[in-house]
């Protein structure tokens, strides 16, 4: 695993790891390349101690730009049923990736953010955006189906059923003060303080309790198809494990002592 | 499949059906013969080429009062078990029918929206209201439970879970202003422009790309319970199968051409 | 199943068995003994017939503070593995029994309202709130994970995924309005009038349907993780069974002679 990425800019520090796609004159879209490395980026974090918190964020003022139409889509059209079933999942895995990294994630989002780039953004755990954010689900404006990448699942648990399926049926732009009646954001900001309150976000999760926080990210995942006396249960393991950690005990002494607990994430 | 049915009107124009219930004296009921002639008609509709979008429209400034007393509630007091399940499956047949049709719905409900008819709005795509709009989910009223015809299922993931209990507990009105606020609407409109609001969606949707919009539809049911990784590879074949269609293709060259594209559905 | 429990409080009139958690010095925090007692009598109340609908109110301005500090998480950091799966097993139980007491449940939620009491509160199927409410799960401020008892099961089926993530990984608190625009409360009013909407509340649900509201009830957890069609199939079923009831056939008789029904929940 690279903290020197190739096709987008990684800055850790202080145990927040920051990524940027990096094509800002284009509204950054996502090229074949930098979803595969993305997708490992994700992929290899579950296997590191010193990100703690994740944000991805926008660059000159822009979120993500989506699949490019000439990088992405004219090679699409020329391909064989194999080759673009390998595409739709190498896809799918940033997602999976993403979901399955074991660290929250916030997406700071300021003015586009479409199609990939919109399910980049909610396949992230918290959401904040500027008030120039605009999100879309263009899928269907290039002819496809609204369901990629997850949205037909993930969309609708968000932002409820009924307005996920106009948004993904008709790709209208979604804006930020919708998001956030929609509970699409977590929080809208000025533009100006978009980066502040991601990365205060990113520290304050970054503080941990770092075990607890991944547990939480694994059960949000484990208990999207469970049933309801099936999730009790798994989460009575889930929280069962998590009281043998030193930061729960850590947590009592502190309010006994009436500290502030410190985490260090066994 | 007729395009002339006995017991609701239908209307073809450019690609778009507009159905109506048409007893507007009575705030048109269903009855046995209408929830029976629309389920055929729904079940037909993957077999046709010429409806591209439907509208499911108000008539005499109301949607649906639901199953009439006299006609379906007197005669289900009398009736065996047999009976009895024979007419439930019906009824949720005609919501099946709805979600496995594989073309967008619209609902344009003005003023009256309760029982089977708010049910029949809930499992359309899309919902404009009109601020007279009252949508009622009635069973409790009659002495029945509030799960019919998949509304245990289908509320919550359309309003919240909170929100969907109350409604079927109590039986309440929700009005257009809350059924907005909530997501139940996707538009709340004056009672005149109703009509052409719901038109105008259904146009749009009827441009296409309507293979693309099928496979929306057919994911946004299919994803349902599924897990999150079952829904990004399920979803990861679905656009693979929408990217060899020549919609994908038209959309790209009219992208480079700096043209709007025409889709033709294949 | 006593009418006199030891560790809470415990009223029954006019069919509505009200409950409050009593040390309101120590804003009701769960005790061991608590938590068991609730588990035993939610699970005993399908096999009485005389209570109708339950409050589970507030007491001395406050909902619960959860599971006590002192009492429960100072013994759990000493517990082995086996008695801690035991505690959260038992927990866990008290959510499966509330959801499985075939009985409607109405949390009157006044000030505080955490940890355990937001679960508590989470798993009522109604919730009423005075403007001075404060809801958080604050597993992570104690070094655990947001996943306890269900929450990540629940939480994002009542106000969305993204607003469940942002509660459940940073404890924050959510307040009255926000709880309200979100689809948490049913109906937030002021701290005076929070016991009788309550009260009132459950006494529209305890004048019936009775055997309807069970219904409701069981299909709301039922349909949880079942596909759309299982679900509809689900509710063919469990609706049969309805109309066979008396008080299906008392609604029709009192709707033709013009009169309110009176149910008798058989």
């Amino acid at each position: 695993m690279s903290d020197d990425p190739v096709h987008f800019r990684c800055d850790i520090a202080d145990g927040v790891a920051t990524l940027r796609l990096d094509r800002p004159d284009r509204k950054n879209p996502l090229t074949f390349d930098s979803y595969a490395e993305l997708r490992d980026w994700f992929r290899a974090l579950p296997y590191r101690d010193d990100v703690k918190a994740v944000v991805f964020g926008s660059n000159g003022g822009n979120f993500c730009s989506g699949g490019d139409v000439h990088d992405i889509i004219g090679p699409l059209t020329r391909m064989s049923m194999k080759e673009l079933l390998a595409f739709t999942r190498m896809t799918g895995d940033l997602v999976k990736a993403m979901i399955g990294c074991q660290t929250p994630v916030v997406a700071a989002v300021d003015g586009v953010c479409v199609g990939a780039g919109a399910i980049v953004a909610m396949a992230s755990d918290l959401r904040v955006a500027s008030h120039d954010a605009k999100t879309a689900f263009l899928f269907t404006r290039v002819g496809l189906a609204g369901c990629d990448m997850g949205a037909c699942a993930m969309l609708p648990r968000i932002i409820g059923q009924g307005r996920a399926a106009e948004l993904l049926y008709t790709g209208r732009a979604m804006n930020a003060e919708e998001g956030a009646a929609w509970g699409f954001w977590n929080r809208v900001v000025d533009r100006d303080a978009l980066e502040e309150t991601a990365q205060d976000m990113a520290a304050r999760i970054a503080a941990g309790p770092n075990f607890g926080h991944m547990m939480t990210k694994t059960m949000l995942n484990q208990e999207w198809s469970m049933s309801l006396e099936q999730a009790i249960e798994a989460e009575a393991q889930a929280q069962a494990i998590c009281m043998q950690t030193a930061d729960f005990t850590r947590a009592y002494e502190a309010f006994v002592a009436r500290e502030k607990p410190v985490f260090e994430g066994d």
